[in-house]
């Protein structure tokens, strides 16, 4: 069995033992706690969306690894095609949850580590790539989530691991031993942490020979003894808690998390590791990574936007003013500003070429122009959002009030806009807006698009070093005729 | 006496008897009340810098109708000194707050007023000036808060007032009696009524003969008989209800709300009425307090961008990267920003021009330009700070975990940036900055911005009127020596 | 043979009989004249690289008509490959020429017409893509250029053509014979009609049943009697005529121009007859059309843009402020609006599609996603490069000073930046970069950049058409929980 | 006498033995040159607009030094109305040349001389104020127009001068006698030198001690034996050379020039010299000098865009959509960016303050956030004016085709747009919207605005230094209450 329906995931989850806290407490049944549930109900929908025939092409694939038809969440990239349907997936999804769901992260690092390990025994002899085939095979089996976890809490920014004040600020080796490794320290910003079954790895930055014991990647169970979880608070995350609270919520059944991961002195049987001290492939494996989640975000916050859009042109209707030339002309740029990152999307996979292991990875220039588009259009998106769906969104009475005897009919009066939409939809889609601008859902779709897989400086220095200056000054050359005299 | 001190001003709303309800519930007690008290000492610093020495020439004025010394956002402008030093003190408060402080709506309506009805008395020989002057006197000796109240809820935003399916979707006279008019209807959006002592009420949009009993303007104390208000809930509202919160509000002390009020047939004794039918004035006053009102954004969203500029520098210092070229570049650029926006406040503030009734108003044009541009830049300011802030921003663990026995300990070791700094401060500033940008305040910073004063296309219908396309083709004209021959 | 040599092309120019008029006169050695020259240079460019075994994949192609290796600007693209290889055939032409090379128009006109005839034939049995097939083996097999003309003049925009005034306005039939037809009328902004052997005529609108004498398509030899050309003046176009002119001119080797051509009654035989009043037809074929031009614009912009880029890198080297991160920072900024150009061009042509004709068409939305981006960003490519370059690039000395006797010494004194480049070299590189942003390749950089292939608007119509409001609005109300009661 | 009229202007221009060189030859007459006569039109003009009564309060000004009615250029500012003046002033000119009228230059310098040499005499008893006023008496009583000089070529950018390989890339003194100095080097890009009777030298940048030699600042003639200026070309500048050109020119009228400036051992007397060797007061100057002039383009970029904006709203009704809402929305955004601008130079103005020589300055950080935008805006609106006018701007035939017998008709016929306006006056207004964006009028509205006072980095410079940071970083832990401790 390669695919697990909606229901068998959800099962698997409540046999897991992992360890969450969320505001200073340990958090017994997460699946049912109302704050994360909906976090895991947009995974879940990763599930769902493979179970049906109509998806079947974008959301499942064939494993090269054993033939078997797998969830693409799982899978290896065998050609252009494979990585434009992973752009597609992704839209879909955003589409169908208007929220982060998480699963990219471990495919990212599936991909990633793939290729990484391929070229590192190619190097050293040494059997990660085999190894890291047998894991993935498990992973496909059983139709698991992975969160791919890489970023390291950093401390002083400006020093290498081995010159940290605290060593323990990137993730790292404490003790050797035969059958394994022992490795303390953290990832920051682990988002679907708590929804995933296992956790995959990967050191953070380009590392030196001094950082041996920093350059280490593997595979665990998130329940395994000494990992736990500091749930990460997001902005109007509190009103899940709310007795009865739907249109408060604005999206009511999904949402994304990240927690703060802890390893605190955690064993790594040697079967699951897949980097160990080869510090010069630290480099290539944080920016195949980031390459491949680049690209995602040229997926996934577009379908987002996507539901944003909608909203925001029904929210013109609610208001009466849909035909207004000013407001069309803000929906045609939203869609505009959207549609320029899909095709950023679309172009770095299109643009894909073939590794050394034979799996297929994006153009790496124009995955990095695609995430520095992601940090700025969702902003412009939002900002148009707001600007067409009114004060309102931000000043209205509570959904207490809508639903009070007294105050309810007050409500339903004074707010109506368009008489030919109720009152309380009216209300449903600023509080979809507003989850989206200002929520929970904000913390996704603006800071998470802004910071997510590197900050825009990261993209900036990609583009500096693949951007191939020298050429273009050759080319500007022969045009003005300059020969280098130096009359 | 004209100064209230902020002691005397918490008093003086313990005494009324405002009906207000939040969540579905009426609030006894709301100056105690945690959600609601942050807006009221932003409203107190109104009062607390006006005793200070070293505000006095910014914070106070002399009465022209009493010679006294009053708070100057009870003062009519005499000059366009006053119209400057308004300015002034709002970025002042703005900077003190960090928030809206909703005092100047009704400086803004006493201003607008003021010289509409000398106008409205000098055609129609009726004595609203005469009453306007006697209850600002009021005002004034009393050092009230006032709230200027425009926005209905317009329904069909098609249609005039006297169209409306439901006629009470404009504020309207009911019963017009001997002593008095009776009034129904509701203002939306209404910032800081629950801080004000009176409401002054105002007509929302210009007006045609058919709407005559929709153009009414008056005063009345906020706790009169039929007069009540749903609180309009914020982003992140409730965590102030959580217990001991104070890091995780961002801004522990200050804050700023917006009500639905709504008037149940409630009385105006006749000595309060400043406008009853004179339906084509009604445009003037609206045109007039706009004008004012986007002056106004000229100086208060200036001050809170100038805590948000700080904020941000400091993360910068918490996350080691100051010094780093492309951090410093940007916060050239948020102040760049802002100080346009300030500039445009002083702008339209020294082009300000007498009025028939001696006192004196603003630049038109250029407090529309002014508006349009606080309409785009705060947005593009929040981006930049939260470039610069980092993920953990909307990632972090909650103050809970951090004040937590077991967790506390973590939390400080994995999320120390800069080892100059401590962990706590570091998270502090990253609340702040949320809270500003995705939180309580963002609604004030962002939202506010778009639509207080009237939406960006308001401003862009001014801008077309005032700005004289006719002239600018003449004098294209003569430069490209057209002569306008039909050969 | 299918293939000419770029010596042929000059050739097969000079037995061409063109009408061309310049500055009031009739031009009769167009080919060698100083203005011109330039132009018919980056045409002749498709041809020289078209000869280069390296370039072979990107400039030539198979024939799907006769199975002979053409050049790809002959071609109707068999699949996606195909319109990604346009795509970088075009950006290959930037680079080399820095200027409009002028021949896709002819490209983009057969592979619309190609699939639009088919689809007129299917719905009235007519044989227009027999004819059409035969014509564009005659163009394969000579290696032609041909300019697809669709703009008219259009007098009065908000009128259909049979509502003018002057019904010649828009091209139109003004005689039907047995053997074909007269045609009157002109087209505008033709880029490259000097250099064309061929001119195939499109209508420019979508049209209604009573423009059944504008519904025309057709090709014919530009030097058929009854058509002539005025010749668009550019920026700086007199530079050329400069004695010994060759730093002042920038790019001293390559150009592009634009004509006015008339057709004063000029007879089309039938076979060279593509549309005749199929009215409904004109839409499609206009929208075709554009649509493979703004797909065009991803890549000639962008490979001019790279000089641009370039060029500028240089400059700043000649300055001596190559390293200074602002610098740095604004170079990136340009490579990564430019390559987001390009992204939008790779991805329209991979997410192309199969017409019933069975060639490929490009993805409508984003080939419009496309352009509308183009219209926006060679503006700011352009701003940042004159901010680089210095205001050295419109204030200094010809190159008659540079020459002189007496003077030479002093421009080469005072204006030498870093020590390590020539003066002369530096006034070559803001020549090159005063000519891409204010001289004659401006025309085409920037001009040509907003109002090719439709200006804004038009691309805006398309995406607000192509953007699916509703499916949005779908999802949105999924997300939301609205089930559209009235309640 | 302290007013010239316009006759007297031009007839004192022909007295003087200035010694110009242009496409390598020296122009003996060149008051009558058709390349440089438009650019003395447009400095004729702040003559001829000071003999109107009508402009009497914003052209001329009460001399402080003499109680003589003098023209404003050549007035130090008394009070913040003489700054706001100021910029009246300067947009008034620009509207009425659509060019750069040349003569703020010399203001500027005036008054940041006026203030230095106030403080150099402070601190070193020098005597320089007192031959300043003298200086000032002349140039007043003589209404003169001075060239204020501040640009070196520079060289290698990061040596400063006593550094530079070649000494003379600033302009220094070479030899030190009894009754004065001699000086060699070169001013780069001076605006006006040409229309100008005197040059009013300054250093370019604040230097140490060991830059003694280039610490130097005097005014001359401009015919004083041994200076003499080559001429820069500016794009399209060889159409005012064209027979009968008229309506090619766009702006036949007006125009600006600049040109390098040679110093060839030139002799300054003693009572000429403002600054000699007193080095830590070359960056007061500098900066001062800076800011008046960054306050300048806040008025006489205003009004070169007016006339931008009239001539696109004059082609857009050409074009027959002036009603049309893009159209309409896009000039009111032109309109908005044009008056931010005019918004930053009232506002410097208005937060002016006196300077120890009782002068007034502008509000330095104010002034630098204007030209910050003067960067940006203008480039905006350019292509905005661009996207209005559309294609054929570029593309249309010459004036020569349009009064060609044959040619003309079919001009007329083919480009003729809105019925009810001649075709002749469209192409005027076209050509005169090209001469603004790619054309002769580009340099000044355009590259100027970049580069002009300092580019943008030279601004950011000051706002970084000027901006307070620390202030706003205290604010923000005031509100975050964060008190430094370590814990």
């Amino acid at each position: 069995m390669a695919l697990k329906t909606r229901e068998q995931y959800y099962a698997s989850l409540r046999e897991m033992k992992t360890e969450v806290y969320l505001f200073g407490e340990k958090v017994d049944n997460y699946l049912d706690h109302p704050i994360i549930r909906p976090s895991t109900n947009s995974v879940a929908m990763t599930y769902y969306l493979a179970e049906k025939e109509e998806y079947a092409d974008i959301m499942t694939a064939t494993s090269h690894l054993t033939g078997n038809k797998i969830n693409r969440f799982t899978h290896i990239h065998q050609n252009t095609d494979d990585l434009r349907n992973k752009v597609k997936m992704l839209r879909l999804l955003g589409q169908k949850t208007a929220s982060c769901f998480q699963r990219c992260v471990g495919m990212d690092a599936f991909n990633a580590v793939y290729s990484t390990t391929f070229e590192i025994d190619e190097k050293y002899g040494t059997e990660y790539f085999a190894r890291f085939k047998k894991y993935l095979v498990y992973v496909q089996d059983h139709d698991l989530v992975v969160d791919g976890a890489m970023t390291d809490p950093k401390g002083n920014r400006k020093l290498p691991p081995h010159q940290q004040e605290d060593p323990d600020l990137f993730l790292r080796v404490v003790e050797r031993r035969e059958d394994g490794i022992v490795v303390r320290g953290a990832k920051a910003h682990q988002t679907g942490i708590i929804n995933s079954h296992e956790v995959l790895v990967m050191p953070t930055i380009a590392m030196g020979e001094e950082d041996k014991d920093w350059a280490v990647s593997f595979a665990l169970p998130v329940d395994t003894k000494g990992i736990f979880i500091i749930y990460g608070r997001q902005s109007c995350d509190t009103r899940k808690l709310e007795e009865n609270a739907e249109i408060d919520l604005g999206n009511p059944t999904f949402g994304g998390h990240e927690g703060l991961v802890i390893f605190e002195d955690v064993f790594v049987p040697n079967e699951r590791i897949f980097l160990n001290g080869e510090t010069e492939f630290a480099g290539m494996l944080v920016e195949r990574f980031a390459g491949f989640h680049r690209q995602s975000y040229g997926g996934c916050k577009v379908g987002v936007g996507d539901v944003l859009i909608g909203a925001t042109a029904l929210a013109a209707e609610h208001n009466g003013v849909a035909s207004v030339s000013h407001i069309k002309d803000k929906l045609i740029e939203m869609t505009h500003l959207n549609e320029t990152l899909y095709a950023c999307g679309i172009a770095c996979s299109a643009e894909g070429a073939v590794t050394k292991a034979g799996s297929y990875q994006i153009n790496l220039l124009l995955a990095n122009i695609c995430k520095l588009n992601v940090t700025r259009f969702p902003y412009e998106i939002t900002r148009m959002a707001e600007d067409i769906a009114g004060g309102l969104m931000v000043t209205m009475p509570s959904e207490k009030d809508l639903r009070d005897e007294k105050l309810g009919p007050y409500v339903r009066k004074y707010l109506r806009g368009n008489a030919a939409y109720s009152t309380t939809d009216r209300l449903r889609i600023l509080r979809l807006i507003e989850n989206m601008t200002l929520g929970t859902a904000a913390v996704g779709y603006r800071t998470e698009s802004l910071h997510g897989a590197g900050s825009p400086q990261a993209q900036k220095i990609v583009i500096a070093r693949q951007g191939n200056l020298n050429h273009k000054i050759a080319l500007a050359k022969e045009i003005a005729g300059i020969k280098d005299s130096t009359e």
